[in-house]
């Protein structure tokens, strides 16, 4: 029977006729992310694979928590442009534009403070106050994706062979094999 | 010269060489929206209206606010699903699915509960919380629209005649008349 | 095997291969709609779920039937925009602009006139004429939905706790009661 | 100033605040096409051309008027799936599966029959009936575009050369110039 | 278990954690096409059901091959546009714009000439150099489905009744039955 | 008159009555890209800046030639699913999928072998043969947009604050400073 499970874009639909309140109601996202990490940053997302009513919506959203000198390191959606708003603390907050200006577009955002971030754009958080931070992030896909940037160049697997980074980084191979070999969190 | 303005869906593209970090910007989704109204409830929307970098992205969010006993009454955003999550305090909070079914999916939501809401369904939400409240909506569109139902039902410019109120909705002509000449409040 | 039953956007697709004309023909959109109840009309709908050969093309139309001083009254589609065509007889017919302009764009129709509803704005039809009357209407889904305004205000199931319709329609609790113990008819 | 003409796929937006009901209104829909013409056939186009509030709602129709013997005749839409619906007479009707089937599907349609219509496939009316016959079809596009085969083949502008549909019809050039010199009329 | 078989736009999803380097991979575009036909071409698909992993990725490819003389014939995509690139030789290519214009957009392309073909339109390619000619076609669709004129027009299966192409091509009825008699090759 | 200019998706459609052949025609595809530079590739993108008729069409193609053991660098496209195909020599090609797997799908190409690479995934290509070597990519949107890895972390413009990469890549400011004062070179 296992061959009959279908995916469509990762998610089968439920007939409509079963849905109830609890395929649209995720609880708790006021509790804090555990931060105790070497990127102190946690994001707990709300996709559809946590929130399967979400379905066809094309929406999601995820919070963020920042332990002090915290950072969400740079990342991109594959499948979705962003809105970030800070909700607590002091982040600063950028992205770069795509070739061949890759213009830094960054603020030190406040609580209140929101930023917009169009699809698959390269960006990242970093917390700049004394205290912690938390942010909500709202996207325009049900199931945005992520892309950690170090993780994915330098935490495949297996190692994308060390001639590419070697070169695309300008740095030795003993350099390469270094970063190959460190530990990439995944704060997602 | 004023014939010359475009409108594409609404909003006219910037030449992007000239976005700058001010165009993707927004500050103050933290100050509390005025609730002081018959609603007691204040939106502060920020679509591409309010935040002209969310051109073509595609996203966009609102803050609600609500006095003790305050009201979202019933609405719909015709372009767009909504992710409704309590920030502060207790919501009873609902959709109504589609004929011909009118399912009524509701949840009391407190502080971090979300609830999904699909495209262009009637929803709500009432402060049942003992002080004010809070909530985030995200959308997925940078141009979601609003229809209140009264007022687009009861305070339509001109007002619909009044054979179709008095047959749809059951009532006299004489209540139709009062609710027609009643106050709508747009609390966007 | 039941739960083995999947629902992409509501329809599973054929084998391409098996297609035959009769997935593609759909009988019978000449005979008037049963228009003997409360409303006086009926809606014939032709959507996905009646033509199967629908699936994917992305539209759907429509057959209403009016009796005279029949109503379709005011309702929405939650994901499609509408062309309405009058075939026969004379209707009032008018849409609700969103917020904050709440504008009445309505017009009497005669045989042959048309009028475009944009996606998810509140609209209705009135028979204004001595006879019966027919319309079409198109839509750009295969599947549009509808949301009889009323229905789903005031005969969701279960019904929506009094508090909101209560301070929404400016309306006494009793009226509220009453109105929610009302049939509230579906003529689709 | 003629340069600052814009096109947006065909057609620039208003400015929404000077939408009246005028721009959502088209009458004489039930006024018969002229069909004294070699085809004895006439379209009438709903598009975004001839109704400018269709823009952005992705919907359209038109009326097609059938002599005795009048034939509709082989065409695409480059942009929208049909459904095509018989208001008077009887029509026999048909498309044709892409390749490699090629199968075609058909039926001789009454009053009230409906055929659906994949978007890009080659599909004709042909009246079969004694009298006139008139047809509706909807479109899932405000600006379908129409195609037909034998104008686009034999009558482009200016011709294609010989070669070409020598070899692809199988047939000689003397009828191939034959053809290129034939009125091909556009009942459009 | 034949029935439980799914269709999503013609191919069901994998699961996305199976997934691996050969459903990306796809062999051998650089073997010549056997154009050893009565039309002198063949087109060599990499479409979603020669590459699966180009489900929900909405791009695809072909290879043509022509021989001296050979021809593409004309034919339409109705699911994409299309960039046309010559690799190899010198090929007359052209589209026809729709009704009323039916302009001949047309080129000789030489080795890395390039021209771009809207969704839908009809287009052909024909072998204008003294050798081979070999072209790679790019589509804005995983599965962008082909339609050839001849194939399509006089090959169906069942045939068209005579009625139709005898009035639509103005040829009489012997041709006809000659023509649907041929033998359509598909190319493809 | 300057800022009647108007940039939609960063194209002004022409009025489609003034569309000629030169607008859907580009040459030169065949030439050779110069490699003399230190990545030892070159892009040579056919998108919608450069072949204004892909405007509204949602494809686009690039070539890229390498020198022996040239690289095009780890790239994200934001806005596109690409397929790339090998026209001469040996390529190392390969992309990393999303979080949490970040999986390497990659392959050894010659000649005639195609890689499809999803929408927003980072990728790379390296010359692995003796010669140089040439591929062409084709895209399903009109601007895919490239964003280069190095060059959007490392030579932002202005730089990213040091913390960032820092921390992100786990190595010393001393190096982010060396590496935000590289040139980073733009193949495209």
């Amino acid at each position: 029977m296992k061959k009959l499970k279908m995916f469509v874009n990762g998610k089968v639909c439920k007939d409509p006729k079963l849905a109830t309140a609890k395929h649209f109601f995720f609880p708790g996202l006021d509790e804090p992310g555990n931060t105790s990490n070497p990127l102190g940053s946690k994001v707990t997302p709300v996709f559809v694979m946590q929130l399967s009513g979400l379905n066809t919506l094309g929406v999601s959203i995820a919070r963020i928590d920042f332990a002090p000198r915290g950072q969400n390191p740079p990342h991109t959606h594959p499948r979705a442009s962003e809105i970030l708003t800070v909700l607590e603390g002091t982040l600063y907050v950028g992205f770069v534009t795509s070739n061949p200006d890759n213009s830094l577009i960054n603020r030190t955002l406040n609580k209140g403070d929101i930023l917009a971030i169009p699809q698959g754009f390269i960006h990242y958080q970093q917390n700049v106050g004394s205290g912690n931070a938390v942010a909500v992030a709202a996207f325009d896909s049900q199931d945005p994706g992520v892309i950690t940037i170090t993780n994915a160049g330098f935490g495949a697997n297996p190692p994308i062979s060390d001639a590419v980074p070697t070169k695309a980084f300008q740095i030795d191979k003993k350099l390469v094999d270094k970063l190959q070999s460190s530990f990439w969190m995944d704060n997602n």
